[in-house]
C-alpha cells in the first residue's frame, strides 16, 4: 500500500515560536560553549530558530559584549554538528551580547530588567525572557528570587517568562524538594523547564511513537509477552576532569535517577490520554511511583551492584584506577558503575524485572533499550529449549540511532538451522538528515512552552525518593553497607552484575 | 544477550541420505535442463549430493550415454546457479547416463529394471530409485503402470522406490482425482511427492519459521490485529513460447490453484502439533477446507476479477495482445491475471479477507505476502485517521527474499511528524550465502523420504475443490459468464482488481 502523503503532522506539530530573549546564566560555562550556543546555531541555521531570538550571557568575569560574541563564535565553530556559514554567524552573531555581574548582585539584575526592556524595544522580543540555569544548583535559589525581586519572573506586555534548569537537580529528594520550592517561589510550575537532554534525543521521543503509532507493539507490551527490559548506558571515559563533581554524585545520581530512569518512564508509561505534557508526565508519575521500593541494606544487596573502576585498558591503552584519579579521594566510595534490577509493580508488568546499568570506562560508549521477549513455546522449531533464545527489541538512543527486531530465521541451506538475524531501521540511513542535538529540540520547545519532554516537579522528587534508601544504605544507614564492587577499566562491569541477572536465569545483553 | 552457538538444528535436521538412482522421465525436456540437472549438479557442489548417486535420463529420442551427458554437461554450464568446476563435472558427468524408450513401450521398463539392478551392483545404490515424471500429465498413468508391471514401483533389497511428480496436476478435481487414483494404483500416498517449486523457495519455507520459533508473531496474527493479508505473484513475461499449455491453464490454475494457495496456507495455518509432514499438511487441508466457496457466477463476481493482457510496454517495450500471441485462439478467453477475495471461515481468520492475485505482463516480477495490520486506535498520533497508515510484515518470496516490516517513527526535527519507515532483513545479505534453487531442496527432501513441502493428495483434491466453481462459472456453467477485463500490458491488471479492494475500503500494496 503506498502513501500518498507520507509527511503527516502529529498534535504537537505546531506553529514556530515567537522571538525571544535568552539570557544564560553561567555564560562563561563549559555547557554553553559545547552545547547551548552550537544548538542555537544550529537552529537558525535549520531556519527553526524564531528570527530576532537574543541571545545574552550572564556571568561574573567583566567582559564586552564583541569579546563574549568571539568566544562563543569561537566554540560554535568548534562543537556545531554543522559547518559554521560566514555570513549565517554575521548576522546570528549580532544577536549575542554579554552581561557582566555576579549571581548574587540585586545591582546586576536591576540593570538586566533594564537591558532586556531596552532589547524588547529594539529587536521585538516582546517582553519574552527563557532564563537558562546553566550553573552550580546551589546558585538556582539566589538567581530566582533576584530574578522576582526586579520583577523578571513574569513576562511584560504580554510576554512571558520562563526557566531552565540544568541538572543536577538535587542530590537527594530532600535537596530537590528545596531546590523546587525555591523555585517555585518565583515561578510558577508551568514555566520550569527541568532539561533530561536523554529527553531530547530524537530515539528517546521516539519510544512513544514507536508504542502508539504502531498497532503491533502494544498488544505484546506487557508481562504477558516480554520476559524483562534491559536498559544499558555506557562510556569509555573515566572521571575526566569531573572529579570534584563526580565525587560528590557517582553513577546512580549522575545517569540513573534522572536520564535511565526516564527512558524507563517512557517504556513502561500506560498510553497517556493524550499527548499534553501533563498526559504525558502524569503516567511516567504514575511507573515512578509502582517502583518497588528498596528498604534496607539486605534488599539493595539483592537487587543492585556498585562498582567502581580499577585500572585497565580501553581499547589498548592502559587507564589508571578510579581512587588514583585526579582529585579523587585515594579511599573513594563513589560509584562509577551501578547495575540494578527494578520492579514496577503495576498489572501491566508483574513479575517483569527491568535490569538497568550504567558505568564508565565501558568497552564502549552508547545507549539502548533492549525488550526482551519471551521465548515461544518449546515445540516445533523450539524443542531444544536451552539453546533458543527469544526475540527481541532494541532501541539504540546512542551512537547510530535506531531499532532492531532481533528474530529467527531459517538458515538457507537443505538442513533446518535456525538463526538469529536482525531486521533493522537506522534514523541516519532511513532519514537521509542528522538528527538534531538534543539541546536543539529542548530550547526551542521550552521557546514554544511545550514542557513535555522536560521533567515535573512531582517526577524528580518521586525519582529521588526511589533512590534515596540506595544511597543511604551505601553510606551504611539502612544496615551494613553493601560492598563496593571493583571492575577492571575496559570491561562490561564487576563480575556481580552478570550474576545479578544469572540469579534469574538470564544474562545481559553484550555491550 | 549475545549468543553462544547461533545455528542449532531443528527437529528436521537429517543426517545426508543414502545415494540412490535418480530416472528423469522426459529426460530431453526443458525442464531438466533447465532447473533438474542444475540442482542435481549444485548438490553435488555444495556436498549435499549423497556421494555415488546416479541419474539416468528416460526419453523417446535415440541417444548414446555419452551424448546425453554432453547435452547435460552444456545445459548444466548456461543454468546452474554456480560456475561449474571442471574437475568436479569429471566425476558429476560419470553418474550420468541415458535410457532410450517410449513411454509405453513395456520392453523399455524391461531394460529399465535390468540396468538399474545393474547400476545397484556397480554403484551401491542399494534398490534405492527415485523417479521423477517431468512429463505431461497424461502421461503419469501409462509411466506408473509400467513401473508396476516391471516391479519398480518398491525397492529392491531393502530400498525404496519414489516418484516425484511435476505440475500441472490436473485441471480440475475430477482429473487431479483422476491422476491421483492412477499413480495410487503403483505407488503408496507416502511415496508419492507432488511437486509446487514455491514451496521449496527459502522464504516459503521461513514462514513457518517467522510464525512458530518467534513468539511475537502468533499472539498478533489474527482477525483481532490483522486487516488483510495479500499475496501477490506477478510476472513481466507474457505467455512466450507456452501458448500450447496456458490456453488449456490460465492464471488460475497455473498459478493461484497451487503456488498462491500453498502460500495462504502456510500464512493461515494453525500451528501444527509437531514437524512432520502430515502434521504440517494435516493444518494445510484444515485451512483449505475453511475456503468460503463461491457457488455461483454472481459470487464469483463479487470476489473475483479475471484479466487478459492487451497490448502495452514492458519497461518502455512495447508488447502485443495476448490474443495475437502465436498459438492463442483471436478469441481466447484465457485469463492472464486473477485478483480475489478469499475468507478463511475459521475462528482465527473470521472477517480477515486474503487477497490474492498474480498476473502476466505486470510492471515487475516478484512474489509477496503482505500481512496488513490494522490501524493504531485513532488516538495520540493516529489522531488525522484517514491519512495514517497500518503497520504491515512483509514476506517477499522473490527476488530478493527477505522480510520487511513497515512501522511508524518520528522524522528527525522539532516538529513531531510521523513516517512510515522500514525494518529490513535480507537472506542473501544477512547470512551471506545464496539460497539454493527450489529444485535442489525439494529433490533431496525427496531422497531424504521428507513430504512435508510437497502437495498430499487431499490438499490438492480440495484446492481443486475450490478453484472448480471458478472455472465453470467462467465456463457459464454456473449463471451468466463473468466478464473478462482487460489490461494493458504493464500495469497492474485491470482496474476492475483495484476495485475489489477499493469496495472494502483498501487497496492493494504497489506491485
Amino acid at each position: 500500500m503506498s502513501d500518498p502523503n507520507p509527511l503527516r503532522e502529529g498534535l504537537t506539530a505546531r506553529p514556530q515560536p515567537k522571538p525571544c530573549t535568552v539570557v544564560i546564566f553561567g555564560a562563561t560555562g563549559d555547557l554553553t560553549m559545547r552545547k547551548l550556543l552550537p544548538a542555537l546555531y544550529n537552529l537558525a541555521a535549520d531556519g527553526d530558530l524564531p528570527p530576532k531570538t537574543q541571545i545574552l550571557g550572564f556571568a561574573r568575569r567583566p567582559k564586552t559584549d564583541e569579546e563574549w560574541r568571539k568566544e562563543m563564535e569561537d566554540a560554535v565553530r568548534k562543537f556545531s554538528r554543522q559547518t559554521v556559514k560566514d555570513e549565517l554567524w554575521a548576522s546570528f552573531g549580532q544577536t549575542i551580547g554579554y552581561h557582566q555581574s555576579e549571581f548574587h548582585d540585586d545591582d546586576g539584575y536591576k540593570r538586566l530588567a533594564e537591558r532586556l526592556d531596552q532589547i524588547d524595544r529594539e529587536h521585538g522580543t516582546g517582553g519574552r525572557r527563557l532564563f537558562y540555569l546553566s550553573v552550580a544548583p546551589d546558585q538556582f535559589g539566589i538567581i530566582v528570587e533576584r530574578l522576582k525581586k526586579f520583577g523578571l519572573h513574569e513576562g511584560k506586555d504580554g510576554g512571558w517568562a520562563r526557566v531552565i534548569v540544568e541538572k543536577p537537580f538535587g542530590t537527594d529528594s530532600a535537596s530537590a524538594h528545596r531546590l523546587n520550592e525555591q523555585i517555585a517561589g518565583t515561578f510558577p510550575e508551568s514555566s520550569i523547564y527541568r532539561i533530561d537532554h536523554f529527553l531530547g534525543k530524537e530515539t528517546a521521543q521516539n519510544i512513544m511513537v514507536l508504542r502508539f503509532a504502531n498497532a503491533i507493539f502494544e498488544p505484546i507490551w506487557n508481562s504477558r509477552y516480554i520476559d524483562n527490559i534491559q536498559i544499558t548506558a555506557g562510556e569509555t571515559l573515566g572521571v575526566e576532569g569531573r572529579a570534584g563533581y563526580y565525587e560528590t554524585s557517582g553513577a546512580l545520581r549522575d545517569m540513573i535517577q534522572n536520564h535511565l530512569t526516564q527512558l524507563l518512564c517512557l517504556v513502561a508509561m500506560e498510553p497517556p490520554t493524550d499527548l499534553s505534557a501533563d498526559s504525558v508526565r502524569g503516567e511516567k508519575v504514575k511507573v515512578l511511583r509502582s517502583l518497588r521500593p528498596m528498604k534496607d541494606s539486605a534488599e539493595v544487596n539483592e537487587n543492585v551492584v556498585r562498582g567502581q573502576y580499577a585500572a585497565g585498558a580501553i581499547q589498548g591503552k592502559p587507564v589508571p584506577d578510579y581512587r588514583t584519579e585526579k582529585n579523587v579521594n585515594p579511599e573513594s566510595m563513589t560509584e562509577t558503575f551501578v547495575a540494578m534490577r527494578v520492579f514496577v509493580d503495576n498489572w501491566r508488568w508483574a513479575g517483569v524485572p527491568f535490569y538497568v546499568r550504567s558505568g564508565k570506562r565501558m568497552p564502549k560508549s552508547g545507549a539502548e533499550i533492549a525488550i526482551q521477549f519471551k521465548r515461544a513455546p518449546g515445540v516445533l522449531f523450539n524443542r531444544q529449549d536451552g539453546e533458543s533464545s527469544g526475540n527481541s527489541l532494541v532501541i539504540r538512543i546512542q551512537p547510530d540511532e535506531g531499532v532492531a527486531l532481533k528474530m529467527q530465521a531459517k538458515l538457507p541451506g537443505g538442513a533446518l538451522r535456525i538463526e538469529p538475524v536482525k531486521m533493522d531501521f537506522q534514523y541516519g540511513s532511513s532519514f537521509g538528515r542528522p538528527s538534531p542535538e538534543a539541546y536543539e529540540r529542548l530550547i526551542l520547545d521550552a521557546m514554544g512552552g511545550d514542557a513535555t519532554l522536560f521533567a515535573r516537579r512531582d517526577e524528580v522528587e518521586e525519582a529521588w525518593k526511589f533512590v534515596d534508601p540506595i544511597e543511604e544504605s551505601w553510606a551504611g544507614k539502612r544496615g551494613p553497607a553493601p560492598k563496593m564492587c571493583f571492575y577492571p577499566s575496559g570491561s562490561a562491569g564487576p563480575d556481580e552484575s552478570d550474576e545479578l541477572l544469572a540469579r534469574d536465569g538470564r544474562q545481559w545483553r553484550r555491550m
